[in-house]
């Protein structure tokens, strides 16, 4: 069984009740890696019975620290629609809420469709550059195969503020594992905090709350499969505490994805 | 009383419970301006005797068409911290859920702080500016004065698709208002459905989901007072049925103020 798919699985334990449990696999420096929990909460809606469409948006807010060990999940249908619905998960660890998900769930039709933006182009290919050397990491960095074109923190950790706070990589999991929507949501979490870039430097960060939303059909996640795809991330603000960031995921062939926003917490 | 404080009047209904209604004065084609509805939810939690701090997020999940009348809300502290609180609400109407919301809440203190992105500069001052003539438009929009830059509506719906469809204008409540969290929630949703701008017309739209970001603290709003501020907003894709639209709010002196994203179903 794949790592993620490990790290995600969850056990019936009653009417819209699952049992999970955090994975040293993804272990962040305190926890387990954000990306990882939302995908936990989305895997809860997913398999929940009532269960129909693919997701469309994703909202967890980070509640509080999650230790290592059990998470009980409660995933409940807000609104059922004829072609939408609407749920709220609930992640508790000793009785007390750690995370909240919200999510939209869609049937996707053909329509009229257009990007507005555009995958950033001429780049080199992932096989033209080196992978992140993990050392010194979180373990979570291990699980993906991250190649960096742009923003990446080769250079070193030196303190010199620089004046941008945007990556471009390649990446994809590790081992490769064909995508979906779960790992597509923790991949939503992959970008460095843009605090660390824009400082080159480590400080105290927690996302409080994380919003992907996905443009991807299950077509295109077939097409794309286990191949790398494209990540771009920036920052509009940093301010009194909190900073925000914003990612788009492009498939191989330059179709948007996912976009994914956040604000994050910071202490200085 | 300002019509927006008529609007997100809430009326206490026991403990965690309140109640509120539509407003004539913000109605859209169907039901409430959902820009509206998101500050109505935003005050429940606000309103509650447990709630401390300034928002920093807040997403609102629109559910269900909302009729004129009563809602019911209900607000209840998913988790309380020393500095951060997490809030979830719940907006009915005859027993069933029409929205949703988490909000994150936090106590805001002085960091080192900086700008990443930067607001458009050179442009025309409101006063230079035409009003949009709102004749024709949904009740709302009377609500805001707008004063378009770049992809407002006024060249006419056509139909005539356009590569683009960035939107730029100063704007600011109707009568004029000193800003306070309420109405930076509902200006987050006060940007025309990018698919208008790019097709040049009309079709049936709804959000499903909001998400606002907050930058701006209790000093912050108070310089704003009841200024015109900026408002830019874009997409990324439109696709199989929804599309994304992010926008940015600037402060009349170039501070980013809030930045909100949304996914949007359309129907061709």
């Amino acid at each position: 069984m794949h790592p993620l798919d490990a790290a995600v699985a969850l056990k019936a334990a009653g009417p819209d009740r699952f049992t999970g449990a955090t994975s040293p696999a993804y272990s962040n420096m305190v926890g387990p890696f954000g990306g990882i929990t939302s995908s936990l909460l989305l895997n809860a809606v997913l398999q929940h019975p009532h269960s129909a469409g693919v997701p469309i948006a994703l909202t967890v807010n980070f509640a509080a620290p999650i230790e290592d060990g059990a998470i009980g999940l409660t995933a409940r249908a807000a609104r059922i629609n004829r072609s939408t619905q609407h749920w709220t998960v609930e992640a508790a660890q000793e009785g007390l809420v750690v995370a909240l998900a919200s999510a939209v769930l869609a049937e996707r039709r053909a329509t009229w469709s257009a990007s507005q933006a555009q995958a950033p182009q001429g780049l080199p290919a992932p096989h033209e550059l080196r992978r992140l050397n993990t050392a010194g990491f979180p373990v979570w960095i291990q699980r993906y195969d991250m190649r960096f074109i742009e923003g990446g923190l080769a250079g070193g950790l030196d303190g010199q503020e620089q004046a941008d706070s945007t990556s471009c990589l390649w990446v994809r999991d590790d081992p490769p594992r064909p995508m979906d929507f779960l790992s597509l949501a923790a991949l939503c979490d992959s970008f460095f905090p843009r605090i660390f870039i824009r400082r080159r430097r480590m400080m105290p960060v927690g996302t409080v709350s994380l919003t992907s939303y996905f443009h991807a059909d299950e077509a295109m996640l077939a097409a794309q499969a286990d191949d790398y795809v494209l990540g771009v991330a920036h920052a509009l603000a940093f301010r009194h505490g909190f900073f925000d960031q914003s990612a788009q995921i492009w498939s191989s062939s330059g179709e948007l994805m996912a976009s994914a926003h956040q604000m994050v917490y910071f202490r200085d």
